[in-house]
C-alpha cells in the first residue's frame, strides 16, 4: 500500500464533507465579512473549515493544520495539513461556480497531496506525490505546448500585481495566445485537465496553493515561485504553472526579470 | 395568451436543441479556426447554430435571422432571431462552463424576448418583454444597489476596451466595489440573479447582446448603450447593464465621458 493512502482517504472524507456545507450557502444572500487583508470571508468559509477540522481532530490528531479562516494549530509538526475551505470568496459571493475547496498535505512543509474540489459542478481533482493526478477518478494529463506564444494564459485578475510584479504579468499577457481571468485555483485544474496552459499568480497565501502542487505536477506540469524554487508551505506566494516543462522556463524568464 | 408565448416555446425548443450539440463537444479537444475579427471559431459553435436555423426555417420560415456563425438572413423582417451559439467561446475551449447559448427575438429591431443558456450546469434565464424574468423556472429579481461604491462590477477583459473607453473602464473599475473579470453573457446572468450589480463592455455585436436586454431589464435592473439609448439590433455594442436603475446613471456618467 502506498504510505499516502491512508491520507487520500482522509482527504476525500474532507472534501465529501464540505460539500453540502458549500451548497447549503451558495447563492444564498450569505452576509459577507472583510478581514485585515480586505478579502471577503462568509459564513459558510468558516463553517466548511469547521467541519473539515473536526475530522482532522478524530483521525490524525497529532497533524498540524493551517486553515485560511481559523488559523495554525501545531504546524511544526512532520505532517500539516492546509486547508482554504472556499477559495475564490468572490467567485462564490456571485454564484459563479468557479471557486473550489483546497485540501492539501504537506511531508516537512512539502505539498503531497492535494484536492482540489468544485462542489457545484461536481467536479475532483486528486494529486498525490509519485502518482498520475485524477479527476473525478480518471487519470489525467496537461497538454504539450512549448511556446508562451502558444499559451492560454490564466491569472485571477491584474489587480493581483504589485510594483515591479505588473511589468511581469503584462509581458506575459503580451505575449502568449490568449489571456484569460478570473478562475482562481480552477485555472490550475483546468491546466492538469490539458486545457489550459499557463497560469501566474502573486501574493497569495499557502492555503491557496499547497494543494495545487501535487494536482499540476501529477499531471505533467510544473510549479514553482516566480524564481523557480519548489513550493513549500513557506513560499512567497508568487507562482507559476505550466501544463509544459518547457514553457515554464520562459516563464520564469520574465518573472526572474521582475524580482529585487 | 401573451402574444409572444408562441415565440417562447419555440425559443426553449432552441436552447433545448443546442444542449446536447455542446455537451458533445465539451472538453474534448475542439479544433479551434480564428475568424477575421480573430476571435476563434469551433465546429461546436458551427453545428449548433445550424441546428438552431433548421428548428427556425420549419416554425418561422418568414423571421430573419442573424447568427454568429452562419451570417444574415432576411434581416428587414419584422421579427429576426439573434444567435450565438456559444457566447465566450474561449470559456468553452478551456473547459470552464461560463459560456452560454443566447438567443434573442427582436421586433422590428428591439430585443423582445431573450434565453441565456448554459448547457453544462443546467442553468437557463428566459426574459420576455412585460414579464418577469424566470431562471430554471423561478421568477427572480436584481437587487438594490443604488451606488456604484457598493458594486460588484463585471466586465470580460481590460483588452476589450480601445482608446478613450480605457480610461471609462479604469475609472469604473477604481470606484467600484470589487471588479470581476472572465465570464461573457453569464455575468449578466448573475446581475439578473440579484449577485452582481455592474457589467460594462465594449466592441461586442448584436448577438453578444440581444438576449441580454429583456433578461436583465424583466428582472428589474436597466441595459442601454454607452450614452443610455435603448438598445437594438443596430447598436454599437458599447454596454452597460446594471441591477439598479440609480446606479446606472452613475455609470452613464463615466461613460458618455469617454465617448468622441
Amino acid at each position: 500500500m502506498d504510505p499516502y493512502d491512508q491520507f487520500v482517504k482522509i482527504a476525500h472524507r474532507l472534501a465529501d464533507a464540505a460539500r453540502p456545507v458549500v451548497r447549503k450557502y451558495y447563492r444564498t444572500a450569505v452576509a459577507v465579512d472583510v478581514k485585515a487583508d480586505a478579502s471577503p470571508v462568509t459564513i459558510a468559509d468558516r463553517e466548511v473549515e469547521t467541519v473539515m477540522r473536526a475530522i482532522l481532530a478524530e483521525e490524525c490528531p497529532d497533524h498540524g493544520i493551517l486553515g485560511e479562516e481559523h488559523g495554525r494549530q501545531n504546524i511544526d509538526a512532520e505532517y500539516v495539513w492546509v486547508l482554504d475551505p472556499i477559495d475564490g470568496t468572490k467567485s462564490f459571493i456571485v454564484g459563479k461556480p468557479s471557486f473550489a475547496t483546497l485540501i492539501a498535505l504537506c511531508h516537512n512543509g512539502t505539498p503531497v497531496l492535494g484536492i482540489i474540489d468544485q462542489a457545484i459542478t461536481d467536479e475532483r481533482w486528486v494529486g498525490v506525490t509519485g502518482q498520475q493526478t485524477t479527476f473525478n477518478g480518471s487519470p489525467i494529463a496537461t497538454r504539450p505546448c512549448p511556446a508562451l506564444d502558444q499559451a492560454i494564459f490564466f491569472t485571477t485578475a491584474p489587480e493581483l500585481f504589485r510594483g515591479p510584479q505588473i511589468l511581469a504579468y503584462e509581458t506575459i499577457r503580451n505575449r502568449c495566445r490568449q489571456p484569460m481571468y478570473g478562475v482562481d485555483a480552477y485555472a490550475f485544474g483546468l491546466t492538469a485537465l490539458g486545457l489550459a496552459d499557463v497560469v501566474v499568480e502573486a501574493n497569495t497565501q499557502a492555503y491557496d496553493f499547497c494543494a495545487l502542487v501535487p494536482v499540476v505536477e501529477g499531471a505533467g506540469g510544473k510549479m514553482s515561485d516566480w524564481q523557480g524554487n519548489p513550493l513549500t508551505l513557506h513560499s512567497d506566494g508568487c507562482l507559476v504553472a505550466t501544463g509544459d516543462r518547457q514553457c515554464h522556463e520562459q516563464v520564469l524568464t520574465i518573472t526572474k526579470a521582475a524580482m529585487p
